[in-house]
C-alpha cells in the first residue's frame, strides 16, 4: 500500500528559482530512490522552513528513505526535522481528485 | 502560485475502508472547496493520527480553508491540529515526478 512521508525542517534558503538551481542535482538523485513514486518540494521563506511530501510504493521503502534523508539533513547541519509517515486512504483521496 | 497545506491531528478512527465510508460525504463537500486542486487523505492507525495534504491554486484559498477546517475539527473535539503552509517548488517537483 502506498506510503506518504511529510518532512519539513528549518531552512535558510536559497528559495524559489535559486533553490531549484542549487538542489536540482539532489532532486535527480532523489528521483532514483527505490520505491519513490513522486516528491513535491515545499518551501516557506517567511517561516524559514522547507521540506517535501513523498509518496512511496510501500511503507518499507518510505521508512528506509526517512532514515537516509534524516542522516543527510543532519549532515547539512539540520537537526530539528519534523517527519511523519502515513498510509493513504485511496477512496477518500479519489473523491478529492488526488493523483496517487 | 500553488499553495500546499499539510494538516494532521490525533484521530481515533475509523480507519481504512470504514474511514472511507464514514467520511465520503465530507470528502464530497471538501472536493467543492474554492481553489482546491486536490487533497490526499492520510491515516496512521498505529500513531492514531490522520490528516491530509492539500494543494490549492493560491495561498489565499489555502489560508481560508485552513481556518475553516480548523474550526470544523475543533467542533469534532479535535484541538491539537498540526497545520503548515508551503509554496511548491515546481522545478524540483518536476524532477521528482510530482503531479501538481
Amino acid at each position: 500500500m502506498a506510503a506518504l512521508l511529510q518532512i519539513d525542517f528549518p531552512f535558510e534558503g536559497p528559495w524559489g528559482d535559486a533553490m531549484t538551481e542549487a538542489l536540482s542535482g539532489l532532486a535527480a538523485d532523489i528521483a532514483s530512490e527505490e520505491g519513490l513514486l513522486w516528491k513535491i518540494w515545499t518551501e516557506n521563506p517567511a517561516e524559514r522552513r522547507a521540506g517535501g511530501i513523498y509518496l512511496f510504493t510501500d511503507a518499507e521503502n518510505a521508512a528506509r528513505y526517512a532514515e537516509k534523508h534524516g542522516a543527510r539533513l543532519k549532515g547539512f547541519g539540520i537537526d530539528e526535522i519534523a517527519c511523519r509517515s502515513f498510509a493513504v486512504n485511496p477512496g477518500l483521496s479519489a473523491i478529492t481528485r488526488a493523483t496517487l
